[in-house]
């Protein structure tokens, strides 16, 4: 089991592997990023996260070093030197070395950096039975400070939430914005059931637009299982029927406690024909 | 002139200043600072500085690497090697080394860096002349998800912030928050004077406690000046006498001009009076 760092096309060990102290993406957590994995070894909705990577730098006025042709390329490159069967691909691409500043125009060249490791999926046990989610105080990074459609490096509002997380022995922390509604988890988005109709928190909620949320709504309309996205409060989260979490490389996780509300049956019928369409569709693509 | 990097103890030129990809100082932001500068040569109310890091460190249960008299040794022994007229120090603490995740425990040994260049202040003309600030639409990061009053190194909200203060061509640009009151700037503490009485923005406005702002506000009570810490709505600010912005690296700085309302004299009256202490004091300190 390896684990690579391709920096601007050199590939490293990771001891090896380093940044610049007066890169922005370090002094300002000026950069972006992508978490991709891998299915059966094959890169896994690989265009998905590019076109996201691309709306991050357009919303941070970021220019990529690299064509998105390119970026694939590298990315494929290295998976294939460090040659795991499963792996899990960080691609961050930062502001550039520049003097210090806010200024974004200080900083001339963005640099790439790919992280290539085995990828570590949830057990096989946490599918059947479920995880504990819990309810965190800190809310979700406001859409109008900074928006967390973005996929930054500013990631400490999350770090934050997980300190909550994992104090409430939670597998997962969800947080709700300043208005009071549910959002996302640290590193999820989150789903319920009621009554037979699936619901998601709306972008306007300030969330990201996970890559598997997508696609989970995709499976969802073709299984044809209503759904909404719409607001809702925690209140309503701990009254629904079924809850389930995902994420890149948790895939659909189903939730088996959040705040002393236990949902049973273990997953939920509409959470398992979900699993299963994306397990199909993951063998499939 | 020279540019210095201690890095654990190490110092480098600022081209081989590199620090590891794996640091979660890097991968989530996760790092605190503080922006110490000389006033003739010596480092310029430090033990304030160090009280705040102290404080950041304790918010974001972050260690501190060596103790508080170690850091200050490391930072003069810095400074001295670096041997500038006047010195600008960024002081960084990042949460170390640590595999890829949010939970804090991944990593186990913080670093510490010290950034030594020479001091750039503002020309002397901005001190006569004031300057241009705007008002910026993009909002404060929230006291509720991340705290300001923590100098940390997630700085894109400052960096969007200042992204919209160069397109009015303005020197600094200025944040409300959720709630529309103001801040305080990307890099500064704001003040303004209606009546006679100083008024700045509180704590719970959601702002970092500049040190300069703490030692205006002492500097004023000295000039028996009435103060008052509340929030305002930014048309207050429009409405005010005299404005001014606060910070290490700009000490007491007269505003020109905001949003078109433009103030005189030029600095005003109370404004001049805490130039001229401030003056005072760096030079006695």
């Amino acid at each position: 089991m390896a684990q690579l760092v391709n920096i601007d096309g050199k590939i490293y060990p990771p001891e090896d592997a380093k940044i610049p102290i007066f890169d922005h993406g370090f002094l300002y957590g000026d950069n972006i990023y992508e978490a991709v994995r891998t299915h059966r070894g094959k890169l896994f909705l690989l265009d998905r996260h590019m076109e996201r990577l691309q709306n991050s730098a357009r919303m941070l006025h970021l220019s990529l070093p690299l064509s998105l042709d390119q970026i694939k390329d590298e990315i494929v490159r290295t998976v294939e030197a460090a040659g795991n069967p499963e792996t899990y691909v960080r691609l961050i691409i930062t502001r550039g070395v520049g003097r210090i500043g806010l200024d974004i125009d200080l900083s001339s060249k963005p640099s790439y950096i790919m992280i290539v490791v085995p990828l570590e999926p949830p057990p096989p046990s946490y599918y059947k039975d479920g995880v504990k989610i819990a309810l965190v105080d800190i809310r979700r990074n406001d859409r109008l400070s900074l928006n967390p459609g973005m996929k930054t490096g500013n990631l400490l509002n999350n770090v934050l939430g997980y300190m909550e997380t994992k104090k409430e022995n939670a597998y997962e922390g969800i947080f709700c914005n300043i208005a009071g509604y549910v959002t996302e988890g640290t590193v999820s988005n989150v789903f319920i059931v009621k009554n037979g109709q699936l619901i998601t928190p709306p972008p306007d909620a300030g969330l990201l637009l996970g890559v598997t949320r997508g696609l989970t709504l995709e499976l969802a309309a073709e299984q044809k299982i209503p759904l909404k996205q719409r607001n809702f409060y925690p209140t309503e989260m701990l009254e629904a029927d079924e809850c389930f979490i995902t994420s890149t490389t948790k895939a659909i996780l189903p939730v088996r406690e959040v705040s002393n509300r236990k949902f049973s049956p273990m997953p939920g019928p509409i959470t398992k024909k979900l699993m299963d369409a994306y397990h199909h569709f993951a063998e499939e693509d």
